[in-house]
């Protein structure tokens, strides 16, 4: 499956809506351009030069000052800059898990985390029992590109256990409206993930992790134990183009560009894909679709998307994103945040002769 | 101790020669600034978007020829970029270590290694005895600044055991000499680690691991879990600076110069600082310098470092580099790297007259 994809997301004739990626017209590269042109000036330079294991001072307080905005008591010292988004979740996974620990997660999920997880030996957990800690994408879910249910937040802040609360899209909630952070109401156990990677550039490799205040110092260990620090680079880049950027009119810029792109597709998959539903996303780069179609055993996952790229199309099997990797019912995660308006539609169609075809 | 570090790294009547940073003199500013710029231009903007886990591949293709000009038999698609040398060490541990683990490791060593073995759980272990691992700094030895002894290197060839091999100061030996790499005759059990921290820019935090061939693939997986992928701006800078400068021509430069600051430090030590020894660096950073001068128990390492922060020079304690954090024979890390000359000949001077208050 993953040569397939590889593949697909390369391949000339093959129109890939998968992956996640961010609008690559969005990256804002002037600006980026004048930042790194400001820190090759700096003396000292310290965009070239070794930095502290918790990141640039400047990066954590603004981190800290848009939590305390939201309402949480969080201060920049207890803000480390981790290399993205993952590695904030990696840091918190190997601060709470063990072999045989077990992790709550949601039914469908961002599958890196669920990958990390396994990897540590700890057991995915569907549901509401007891278990070592709760993962969560709040904000806006990977993949369905919806909210988190308040009844999953109401029951996730009375469990009392650890949370890793995973933001890498809630600031791209169509409405611009920012949940209360669950870090808010569980300051002594939420380990809270935070990135720029959506929003201005995965490339930069800068995000953020604040664990527990308990927790600091040792994540800062296991930071330093992991990479030494995150790119000096990426940092010193991202700290001037946001001192020189008004990052909120840009965010919700970049609200309305991927909400055209999200009704293009949706209009795509209800006039071509009837048979498959799917849930309006709130925000996000993706909606999860999945059909209740009778298959026969032998028409697997993997046959369906290599139909589907016999056809000129690839998607993210819905597999990827359960935490038992279960094949049915079959669903896609479909990407409209990289692909314009008409090539979308064109994705979609390709799909649906596709669909036709397999289903025959 | 590492409070005491972090302020003499930043106060402004402290002259720091430890930590090991590359000289800021040496960072080609003008030519990161139209690598970035060159990036920028690029359709689709591949600096600041998602990439593979494994990384760039003109960038692998590059590390792949590097080696086999060495003798070692390496392809491109067998290297894997990692955020800094640090990743690439901690990779390979991940790989070969879980907690009971054995890890061979050299009388004194990088102490960043050693801290990511401990976190592990893994006993590190001196000498000649059966381990699940050998970890070596081949080229050039942190902290001695010299070469591996060619005794130590048949030992481990003959070991017939893994080995993660560290170069990460190998190209910058005095002489211009590289051994042949120890992944040229342990190919099947040797995890080469290499970097350009040292030599272009750490800040960029663009390393590779090379491990051997069974495991390429379950190490992309583990690179995928801790981080996503290395730094795209990183390396997407590194890949056009490498395209249009003369590296070894640059390294040449080098060399000479951390070898004149190499000098001055080692006159300054001989002259003022007569109760310690230290082999001659053969290239790299630093040297170590120790004591045999008989100490009672009080006079401890951080009472030490105390007394010559007080007299406006700090260094990196002796014992940070060594597996069984031995205070005794007193020791040091001086690094002249980041240093001029005239300034290390003052904190030699300082030194001086805080040891002798110290001792007396």
């Amino acid at each position: 499956m993953e040569s397939l994809l590889r593949y697909s997301a390369s391949a000339p004739n093959v129109i890939a809506i998968g992956g996640g990626l961010p609008a690559a017209e969005l990256f804002p590269r002037k600006r980026f351009a004048a930042a790194f042109l400001h820190a090759m000036r700096e003396p000292g330079c310290r965009a070239l030069q070794y930095d502290w294991p918790e990141g640039h001072d400047v990066l954590r307080s603004w981190v800290a000052e848009r939590l305390r905005a939201r309402g949480a008591e969080v201060s920049a010292d207890e803000v480390i800059m981790t290399s993205g988004a993952q590695q904030g979740l990696s840091l918190a996974a190997q601060a709470l898990f063990t072999k045989g620990s077990h992790v709550g997660v949601e039914p469908e999920t961002y599958p890196a985390a669920l990958e990390l997880f396994r990897r540590l030996g700890a057991a995915l957990v569907v549901g509401a029992q007891a278990v070592t800690a709760h993962y969560v994408v709040d904000g806006i879910l990977n993949p369905r590109g919806q909210s988190l249910p308040a009844a999953t937040r109401a029951r996730l802040l009375a469990s009392g256990q650890p949370l890793i609360v995973d933001e890498a899209y809630a600031e791209l909630a169509f409405s611009g409206a920012l949940p209360r952070p669950l870090i808010a109401d569980a300051r002594d156990r939420a380990f809270h993930v935070g990135t720029l990677s959506k929003t201005l550039s995965p490339g930069l490799r800068v995000g953020w992790l604040v664990p527990p205040r308990q927790l600091v110092k040792r994540v800062i260990e296991l930071k330093q134990t992991a990479d030494l620090q995150t790119s000096s680079i990426g940092q010193s880049v991202a700290e001037c183009l946001l001192a020189h950027d008004d990052y909120d009119k840009r965010l919700e810029h970049e609200r309305q560009f991927y909400q055209r792109r999200a009704e293009a597709l949706i209009r795509a998959v209800e006039r071509w894909l009837p048979e498959w539903r799917f849930g309006r996303p709130e925000g996000g780069f993706s909606i999860y679709v999945e059909t209740d179609a009778a298959l026969p055993a032998d028409k697997t996952e993997l046959a369906w998307l290599r139909a589907a790229v016999g056809h000129g199309v690839s998607f993210d099997p819905g597999s990827l994103f359960r935490s038992d990797r279960a094949e049915r019912p079959f669903a896609m995660r479909l990407c409209y945040s990289a692909t314009p308006p008409r090539k979308l539609l064109e994705a979609v169609r390709r799909l649906a002769t596709a669909w036709a075809e397999f289903r025959a």
